[in-house]
């Protein structure tokens, strides 16, 4: 799998001159949707069946800061997968150091309902132990 | 009409410590937003009729900046209505000066096709001269 | 303490037509900023001393979805103290119903150096117990 | 000069499961700034020069919606510069159609006042024709 690179943009920087940590978490999304379509698995694939998969958490912590024209390499990884719910870790690193560590976890929706993410999407969920 | 109060955050500021100037964009937005709903016909309302209200054109000139947790009075104004389209303008003021004006013209669309906003809306768009 | 109450802005929604996740942990810094405010202690005061706060980590479960034009009830309450860092939890609640919790860790930074935090701001910070 | 892409992120995205009108502002933003590297002189230069470069106003037509996924190829181009400001007009193609067209205006500050942008970065503002 390829690393995801986000450069950080002149907007996504406060006043401090860092980039706002508010941020991250998008670069979190945007990691995940990168090793989505890597998989081949689509978020608008996935809107395309009628499912949705909203966060259930989100998790940062901030090593070092960056800031404006950095670029943030953002491994990301599906971690845990249980019936109903599915979580990816992440590591974000500028010029190979460690600027931050997180996880998310996520269900799949459809109808409103939650359904089972292993028997919906087998090839994309059963790629780690079950937990 | 009572005017709309935006009191700006701290991740709102760039690292020049002065709010980022797209997000003034939104400010209009959120006083048109405001605006609507005092005059009884809010986008949810729109929503909920099959009907959106995209964005044909947008300007601001920004006069003074303005910084976290200043407070930006925007006054917004319908100013021309056509068959098609329709134009509200702005003027930003903290502490009684001009901060930024702007201007905006949007559209209705129903099924993806534009509709003629006064025979829609009458109530809505007939309160201000065709132009 | 006055409750923070932020009301979704329109661009604040996503595809799935609700408040996008990342957008909670920027309510969560405006409603720690309110608190600071009413505490006497807003950050404009500390940047004035020369003093910023990083965030160390923040995390956010989200337990229900909001959408435009909901007010999110946001309290905020300084539970943790230490010599270095200190932290917040946040419940956040729309129509009387939880919608998210949260926390965040925070240090002081001088002159890019950690300082004593209860040291510092013996007001600010000696009104939790010591953990 | 390499035209700058933006592929569109999914909370860049609103309720009409469109990009946010709002985001172009930025989008302009990140083509100018790369057009600036790639002419030798960014925006930490300047910065690092004690010098500042707000925006004086900004224009911006949505031709054409775009969402998720989307790339924007944005060319951006000095269009004016006359002693205190300099403008920008930019054009934003999706699979080759226009889909939005903008202008910006920008001056120089230097300690808090507007300087003579021809004199002090004439590298970079001497290649259009002064109007």
């Amino acid at each position: 799998m390829k690393t995801y690179i986000h450069k950080v943009k002149y907007y996504e920087c406060d006043r401090m001159g860092i980039t706002h940590h508010s941020n991250y978490i998008r670069f979190m999304e945007e990691a995940r949707v990168d090793l989505m379509d890597q998989l081949g698995y689509g978020f608008e694939r996935m809107e395309a069946d009628g499912v949705v998969s909203p966060v259930m958490s989100v998790g940062c912590n901030y090593r070092k800061s960056t800031t404006f024209q950095d670029e943030i390499a953002v491994e990301v990884r599906l971690a845990k997968v249980s019936t109903l719910k599915f979580s990816f870790t992440y590591v974000g690193r500028t010029n190979g150091q460690v600027v931050f560590t997180g996880e998310s976890t996520h269900c799949l929706l459809e109808d409103g309902k939650a359904i089972d993410v292993k028997q919906r999407y087998p090839m994309l969920f059963c790629t780690t132990d079950e937990q």
